[in-house]
């Protein structure tokens, strides 16, 4: 670490060690930190500013001069993507320049997009019958409510209250409408708001965010473990088992309803938001999560060629699928784009305004599947590589989830490695940011090959003793010790096996492969990206330059890797607070051109090469 | 009788003995035989055709000789309004001169109206599912099913069963379709052809036509008495039974329903189509038949100021509203103009084509309520009359429904009167018609004057002895006899009262002030009406010469005034074969200028004067 520069970044006070000449965005990106770049590090667009003073940052170059005044300029501003760190410096970031990863926790909607939602209430003051004007009641109120839902329709049970509520209003109801349905009619003060639910429906947790549809924001979240898990980690072992046993289903589907009323519950809950008063539910999830929640038979989505029952967007009662909302409130399923490519993904390029990128972009959701969608600049291209579970933890010796105790990162030090754990605690295990690190440092260190093989015996006998020592086993079992014994919260040490790295090749091999068809498909070479986007928790957690270091992305500067959060629900929560985004989901699913990988002679060929480990 | 001549028409047999001089389109009417006269009688379409032989006409004139060919003329045919009667003669008209009342029944369409059916059937034939063929199950049968269904979408109970019932008809099945719903799917053969029902709820009759959708074509009916008469045989008895009984509302409902799945039950059996094939029910009738039948109360609709829940057309599940056809199938109620004014009418004013009449047309549907319709050439006014029962029987002494044994038709003999019951039963009460007819004879022979009082002593000892013999009694119970002891089935004669002169001199008082009305509303007087279109039950059977002498309807001459059947029927089987006929239906509902009676400080003068018996 000798020759490395300490920068501080606030207000958090995050610090990184960078080299010198090291781009402000990426010493930033190194402390966890990341920066607003829209035009992709140009130095174009100005909405990177920092604020530093001293003279550890290189003097305003002629961009920053013509970009900044000199006002600005005097008070120590500049653009970190044309500033580099030359000696120690302390940074501070304005909300502005920052992206947060939850920012869909806090406002729901990407900037500049205004509400728009589905649902409305409106506080109504009609006029009152006479023979002069002998509207019928649904015209009366549906008059009052303005020119776009003149031709509101109403369900036959709320007709059917009609009468008696609108005069015990007074003619002064408040109204909500779904779209063109009149849902719910009340005396004044009797709906305060209307709110949404988005829920995104993982393979392993369900999420869901309540929205106050008139902003637009996030006013609650709810969080749980998909219960489906009990019947199998990824999709293919619930589609057997809804194959292969009695109801089975029927249990699935009643499973997903019931987390996602419990998510809804969590999330209602946090925000002190009647149920009730919950009158759309916009849902994402992989095609085949969507599926089991809809009660659709995943049967010939799992299985080559991979049809799903339905692709469109689906809306359903939420009553006739039993989600606990206002009993005339409606569900909103997103389009999915294949069997493979889901409302999910369609999510994800909706919020990451992935096909509005000025230039190449390339935007990586890592699941159990890995979902890769490229927009080259004219065309929207997805597929999605069975990457396995290994990134999940799965199918390694001492692989976990994400959860208290998991080695999360794996930094070399100077006389060896040491890690981090979740919550500071014991070392139990390994989560796929720790393994994609380890692996990464065992490259560095030359314990592994770029083949993925790991050293023999002479070879070890080169390594520092300290390296050397952690090495041990044969063939496939031959291991490195991430945690000794004395370090491990386990009785046994957590090591990392030669069976493990294959295993990891083989996921990372299958999304580089991917990402490398779909680069061939439009001509454009790694190198042509103006940005990387990883969505989902995987890709805010992992280390950038791990994830380079291996191969898993293509070698872009760090800045231009950026993790983008819960990229699929965002997408959820846009689609529920506006209806033209809901339309833009809709012609996004339309738009993607999906490429099947397993169609592809070409594929097998690129995988075994992506295997590899090398960036590039 | 003397100096009558006789004209026979064949190929039925009927009988009218007419001056000289009378049309032939006339005579024909007074025999009881309808010809089309598109053009009004102007000798301008010639559609009226006949044939004669003999010289029993007027030679053809200019008007016929400049219409028809003259291999035509040599053949003997001429036009039947402006041929006149001069002599005995028969007369041969042509199917497709003639107008039936039971035209729906036979065709389901006025002629020249395409089926266009909202449901539709298709045979596919579709690609199997590959690697290179990914598309949705949905998505694969909706491109099936073309163009116009390329967004179609389906319920989610259907799509549960999609993929199989795909898979087992070998992606050859055969769809259903409703609008832009897929409906069904099946195995090929498995549905031989869709099918739906127009439904009338009239206040005393429910009937179901059963229409194969392909050809628009009705195939069988069904018909029954409205249960709700327990309750009261009109409109407001029965809103009276739904505020004050418990589970009144839903008794009603329940008993509209069940009605309605008797006689498309009964329909459905008289054409051997199993319900399960009847994919949609078009339904019209009064705004409160219809409310009752939704389950809508309609206690607003039958107070001042009489407003619906709602107008415009509904869309119901029909497993929702527990109608019994196929479990996805649907029912569209048509559009109701006002709580007085409903979708009866709207289904008269479509299928008479009352708006696209040359001429000012007037259409009556007379019923306990009369709803009057004036076509002005421009605009297109409605208005309801609280006609009262008379017409149907009620509050007469000895009235009755058009049932066996009623006396339905009274005319003039040389020394009194001589009259008809229906089935030539003994007479046991006298219907609607029979009370018109028997007025129109009193007024004839004297026995009560304009004003409708009876004759005093005085005045009938100047009448001929046959006839003053049959008046009898004092004040309101004054009355004549029209069956003695002798002639009636019953132990006593059937009389006529001063009060029901007075009840059918309200009844039609009612319903021709309505008629003065809309006139004065448009500046027209009644000689500028061009034609009179008598729709429904009461409409058929009424002697029009009657009509016309009490002042019920305008004073044109016969061949102008036509029946036309049940045209509120006839209107929903054209609502239900046509999607665009029911477009028109809800273009009509809303381009009909409601004229509320009660609101008009004219009306009460207006109704004063036309109680009075006299034609104009």
């Amino acid at each position: 670490m000798t020759g490395k520069i300490r920068a501080e970044f606030g207000p958090g006070g995050e610090v990184a060690f960078v080299d010198p000449e090291t781009l402000v965005v990426e010493a930033a990106a190194l402390a966890g930190v990341e920066l607003q770049t829209p035009c992709g590090g140009k130095g174009k667009c100005g909405q990177c500013r920092v604020v530093t003073a001293g003279d550890g940052l290189t003097p305003p170059d002629e961009v920053e001069v013509s970009s900044l005044s000199e006002e600005d300029l005097a008070k120590g501003v500049r653009l970190s993507c044309r500033a580099r760190i030359v000696g120690p410096t302390q940074i501070t970031i304005p909300a502005g320049s920052r992206i947060t990863t939850s920012t869909i926790l806090e406002t729901g909607l990407v900037d500049g997009v205004p509400a728009q939602p589905n649902v409305r209430r409106a506080e109504l003051a009609l006029p009152k019958p006479a023979l002069g004007d002998q509207r019928a009641d649904l015209r009366r109120i549906t008059a009052g409510l303005g020119a776009g839902l003149a031709g509101c329709e109403a369900d036959l049970d709320l007709l059917r209250e009609l009468p008696e509520r609108l005069r015990e209003s007074d003619f002064a109801p408040v109204a909500v409408t779904i779209g063109n349905r009149l849902v719910d009619i009340r005396g004044a003060g009797g709906i305060p708001q209307a709110y949404g639910c988005a829920v995104d429906i993982g393979t392993t947790t369900v999420v869901a965010y309540v929205v106050e549809l008139e902003s637009g924001h996030v006013v609650g979240t709810g969080s749980a473990p998909n219960p489906q898990g009990a019947h199998g980690a990824d999709v293919v072992s619930r589609v057997e088992f809804a194959d292969q046993t009695a109801d089975g289903l029927q249990t699935l589907h009643e499973e997903s309803v019931g987390i996602v009323n419990r998510v809804i519950a969590e999330a209602c809950g946090e925000a002190d938001v009647s149920p009730r008063d919950v009158y759309e539910v916009t849902v994402v999830g992989n095609t085949c999560m969507a599926h089991l929640f809809l009660g659709l038979n995943p049967h010939y989505v799992a299985r080559a060629p991979y049809i799903p029952v339905v692709d469109q967007p689906l809306r359903v009662s939420a009553a006739e699928l039993g989600v606990r909302v206002n009993p005339r409130g409606e569900v909103y399923v997103l389009p999915n784009v294949a069997g493979w490519v889901g409302a999910d993904t369609v999510g994800v390029v909706l919020s990451t305004r992935l096909r509005e990128s000025e230039g190449p972009t390339l935007a990586i959701d890592i699941g159990t599947n890995g979902e890769v969608m490229l927009w080259s600049g004219e065309r929207l291209l997805v597929c999605s590589t069975a990457a396995g579970p290994a990134f999940e933890g799965a199918q390694i010796r001492h692989g976990m989830r994400a959860a208290a105790g998991a080695i999360d990162h794996v930094r070399a030090t100077e006389d060896g490695i040491a890690f981090r754990t979740i919550g500071n605690q014991p070392a139990v295990g390994i989560c796929g940011s720790g393994l994609l690190d380890a692996v990464a440092r065992m490259l560095d260190l030359g314990v592994i090959n770029p083949t993925g093989l790991m050293v023999d015996e002479a070879g070890a006998a080169q390594l520092p003793p300290a390296i050397a020592s952690r090495i041990a086993g044969k063939d496939q079992d031959r291991h490195f010790v991430l945690a000794t014994v004395r370090e491990s919260g386990l009785d046994e040490p957590i090591i990392l096996t030669q069976r493990d790295v294959r295993q990891l090749q083989l996921a990372k091999g299958a999304i580089r492969a991917g990402i490398e068809v779909l680069l061939a498909e439009t001509g454009l070479r790694p190198a042509d990206l103006e940005r990387i986007l990883l969505a989902g928790a995987f890709g805010s957690y992992i280390d950038r330059v791990s994830a380079v270091r291996i191969g898993l992305v293509p070698s872009l500067p760090l800045a231009q890797i950026i993790a983008v959060g819960n990229a699929a629900g965002a997408g959820a929560v846009m689609a529920l607070a506006s209806t033209s985004e809901r339309e833009k989901a809709t012609q996004l699913a339309e738009a993607a051109n999906h490429v099947e990988l397993s169609s592809r002679p070409d594929f097998q060929m690129l995988f075994m090469e992506t295997m590899l480990f090398q960036s590039g």
